[in-house]
């Protein structure tokens, strides 16, 4: 959705600068750019993906590094980026620990690219 | 939403790695990891924000500069790169240029996030 375009409220030229509302606040906006920083890599977003589509919706590294072709210090590296970024959950079980997303962060970035289409009115 | 835990899917230890769906391919996977990294900026969001926000839709370089406490170099090098990345629209009228996102975009960033967060199944 986008806001109508009410060519009437734009400023006639010279333009006069007023304060814009603006949703977003600095704090939040350091925090979402955090978030959407680590999920600029192509592979991170790759093991992302596949874990969410994971039959189980969690995978252990030793069936990440297959798919994507990468060694597997590399494929932990990008998980523990994510986990500490709070993207993905882990839990050992036996020999392996096992990865999920974690819906809530996604969920959020989801809502503030929503507010990125939208009018505040 | 998430997938079900159906721990009878995990495979046993020691892992047997085995080809996952992953949804996201390497091309698409770099294209979203490059609109992410552009996103990476506490600033460009907040430009994002308050242009999406503005009762016309859209907003000029000498709008942006006052709310965000930025010079207009910088505000203008943000706006230049996420037009570049196809994520502003920009539009000359009278001195001004007006700048406006792009919901296409914005909108396939959400629907990736959203397979991050949900079972192919």
């Amino acid at each position: 959705m986008k806001a109508p375009q009410t060519q009437a409220t734009l400023p006639s030229s010279p333009c006069c600068s007023s304060a814009l509302p603006g949703k977003l606040k600095l704090k939040e906006a350091e925090q979402m750019a955090m978030l959407f920083r680590v999920l600029g890599e192509p592979a991170r977003l790759q093991l992302l993906s596949f874990i969410a589509t994971h039959p189980a919706g969690e995978a252990c590294v030793c069936e990440l590094t297959e798919p994507l072709r990468l060694s597997q210090p590399t494929v932990s590296h990008h998980l523990k980026v994510m986990y500490e970024a709070g993207l993905l959950q882990k839990e050992r079980r036996g020999n392996w620990m096992y990865y999920k997303a974690v819906p809530g962060q996604i969920e959020t970035l989801r809502e503030v690219l929503a507010g990125l289409t939208q009018s505040s009115s």
